[in-house]
């Protein structure tokens, strides 16, 4: 995975354990791709800090993955709910209302996993 | 829920996002169900911390569940495999081809939600 997109979902899940200045940070320098010098006029923080700052988020979300590991638990969900529905599209079913009940299930899956 | 369990849950969770000792008492005091004065006797730590101790990581966890909820997601995930489990059971296959794909998928449900 690239590590940007990493990074993303990383934040998406833990970016709340991180204070907002770290947050913002993050942020302007992951999701609107800002350089380093771009952060440090936005957030008055010199270049050196907001190089510091970002060095030391992405060990904090990566010690949290590490003990969480919440990321791993997706991923490895999204790709067994995918095999899930792949083989439900396989079945046959013997009358309409059973039909009805494997609809919904889809819907269900893809709505809770 | 009860508090116990409840806090035994969180544990599971988000016990490694404390540190050993802090782990230590909470099992102590959660798991093996013992007092505080026998905590303090063998953790060699005077009563009063820890019996800050144990507050203090009740709020760090409910901090955590507040920010990442993820105890809130496992049981609403719990709820909803309950209910899909349930209703697989009411679909009629058409064939024994279908049958079988059906008792996998639900081994998968288990095994993976």
């Amino acid at each position: 995975m690239e590590d940007r997109v990493r990074v993303s979902i990383l934040m998406d899940i833990y970016g709340k354990l991180l204070t907002e200045k770290q947050r913002n940070v993050m942020d302007l320098y992951y999701n609107d791709d800002l350089s380093l010098s771009e952060i440090s006029e936005l957030t008055f923080t010199s270049r050196q800090a907001v190089y510091d700052i970002i060095k030391r988020c992405n060990k904090l979300l990566d010690g949290y993955e590490d003990k969480i590991a919440l990321m791993d638990r997706i991923f490895k969900m999204r790709d067994a709910k995918k095999s899930i529905l792949g083989e439900l599209n396989k079945v046959k079913c013997a009358d309409k209302d059973s039909k009805l009940i494997l609809k919904n299930i889809k819907k269900s899956i893809i709505d809770n996993f």
